[in-house]
């Protein structure tokens, strides 16, 4: 195992393990104060490792964003999983299986259509598949409205499944992501909330339990304040930060524990320009700060032991394998040759770390490597 | 192995065995015509399978754009590897490596600094490494300006060296990108041609022979009128062209043969859209069509068996998981109902094919699964 940061191939993706132990005690200091459970999601990471800290040690609940996240974490020892995206008939058997052989897996669904597909599917199993109906608390993307009539009639047709169980319901405030203040965010949190509680009483109305409700997204777990009636909460990317979170008030940019470790392979001080070998790939090409208060381009650069520069250099281009930094002020070439080592911090971490295969984990400041934690990606 | 597309779990990568084929012998009849050799960059396809479509069944020199890729491709009998971007001494070690292992791998520079430190790491070896210079034809990403002082001050480092050996000079016109007539990219390919025909003298008459002189990108080589003079050239997504390409007119829609199956997760007619599940992971984040004459959003949908639609629908937005369809016409919901599967043209294919782990190959219009093909990806 390579000792030092400077002993790697560029690119690899860095995780400060004491930023994301701070960031994860900060949310589990929340679910303590507000009363609601954390169910992480590991769609942000990736990481059996990086879960198991959200839960201060313990292997808890998880939230995924495919099944092979879930196979992942249950081969981890992660055995609780909400499957956070509407399931599609190709995915029964798989996530059947999955439950077969012994993972707590509830899937999602918000279709009269797919609940009938998947009461047929589980005729006559013994271990029901655990269902939760999504929510639509105003994002617009997929879930029925509270007070929607096929919300119903969805419980209906699981209901009527003898090998289908509701066990809740559950929402996302995507449209926190578009806040531009603090009290913006609390209010799309209080949506998320209020959405699930009416859905609920909905279904109660017409002879329906749906008993947990999942709620959350980092911004508003972060800057929500009221949780109560909620059973659970499901952030995922404040274990890793990311610039556009601390745009949006998050986190602080210090807070962010997911890098990009790069070498500069280039100089053009006719363009006060540089290039590194962290591009469109070991970045991605998420421009979330494009809207931002500060643009960051496609990520920040920050020094090879993880203590920030003193100006701002930016990553203003990219193409596949290279970066093309640059800054408002005269670039330090002298304190970066070619070959020297920097940090990028990402624009989004969810976007960034997909691509890698493994993190090179360091333990606040400085460039030693202290693990490597495998992670899972794909489909 | 499943048979049928409707079978896989979605989103999956899709490749068409017989557009590939096709698309590879087109450019090997511009090879044949114009006398250049081969090198495809498999940076977009990273697959072995496809490396040797490319190069009509024979196992013949490729491109790679990450050391990765070098070893993956060598594992797989591609001995002849030019790897594409400017080396740091961090890959030194790995780079040599692969060549006493028996690979015919070919480095890049474009630093005299670097130039001095490969020689020195390589000082004594009996096996020389063989070097490539970059030089910028006009795209200002990396590499010597032809007529650079620094261009023969690092051949003369690398001839200094018992290890090192210069075996040529390569360019890439990537501004080709940005052209909007084949005229415009006829004349990059020129300008590619001719900067790498200046540098080659510039060294001869400094005394430095550079015999290999390799250019190329999948525009030129595509629209170039001339290529005398020229070893080699390397374009790479010719082979599963793109949205993007086809807007440059590199390739017809049609011709497009790396697709992300995908299925339909929601509908919503009250805003005209509906939902699949590939999202900005399956596709990318990249826009590159934002500034061509037809805006694809985030690609297009096509049908599951790789028919067109004959209304355009596009993915309009993402987030991780999620696509966001929507069409200019009224979209066909009762065509396709939750659980269908389309496939989704990508508008960049190296960047939408680079988060998969294999191929499900089709051949030609239809569902019938005919092979699996793997792939690397990362670092």
């Amino acid at each position: 195992m390579p000792a030092q940061l400077g002993e790697l191939e560029t690119p690899a993706l860095i995780a400060d393990r004491q930023r994301i132990q701070t960031n994860a005690e900060r949310m589990l200091e929340r679910s303590r104060r507000f009363g609601f459970a954390l169910r992480p999601h590991l769609k942000t990471a990736k990481s059996a490792a990086i879960a198991a800290i959200a839960h201060g040690g313990a292997k808890g609940p998880v939230t995924v964003s495919t099944l092979r996240e879930a196979e992942y974490f249950f081969a981890n020892g992660f055995g609780d999983i909400t499957y956070a995206v509407c399931i599609t008939p190709n995915k029964f058997r798989h996530a059947v299986d999955l439950i077969d052989r012994g993972a707590e897996l509830k899937v999602l669904l918000a279709s009269e259509s797919v609940a009938q597909s998947l009461a047929d599917f589980t005729q006559g199993r013994s271990t029901p598949v655990n269902v939760m109906i999504e929510i639509d608390c105003g994002d617009h993307r997929t879930g029925f409205a509270p007070d929607a009539d096929e919300l119903v009639a969805a419980a209906r047709r699981i209901q009527a499944g003898e090998g289908v169980r509701l066990v809740g319901l559950l929402t996302h405030g995507g449209q926190s992501y578009g806040c531009k203040s603090t009290a913006e965010v609390a209010a799309v949190a209080e949506e998320e909330r209020t959405s699930l509680i009416r859905a609920q009483r909905r279904l109660a109305d017409a002879g329906f339990e749906a008993e947990v409700l999942s709620s959350g997204s980092t911004p508003t777990a972060t800057m929500g304040e009221r949780f109560d009636g909620l059973s659970e909460l499901r952030p995922g990317v404040y274990l890793a930060g990311d610039l556009f979170q601390a745009q949006i008030g998050s986190c602080a940019i210090d807070d962010i524990a997911i890098s990009v470790l790069a070498s500069v392979i280039a100089h053009d001080p006719a363009r006060n320009s540089l290039v590194v070998d962290a591009g469109a790939l070991a970045l991605s090409k998420d421009r979330s700060t494009r809207a931002s208060p500060v643009d960051y381009g496609y990520g920040l650069l920050i020094q090879a032991d993880g203590r920030p520069f003193r100006i701002d250099m930016i990553i203003a281009g990219v193409s596949q394998e290279h970066g093309q930094v640059t800054s408002r002020e005269p670039l330090p070439y002298d304190a970066l040759p070619i070959g020297a080592n920097v940090r990028v911090l990402p624009n989004h971490a969810c976007m960034t770390a997909a691509s890698y295969h493994k993190y090179y984990v360091t333990d606040g400041v400085g460039t030693e490597i202290v693990a490597e934690w495998d992670k899972v990606s794909g489909w």
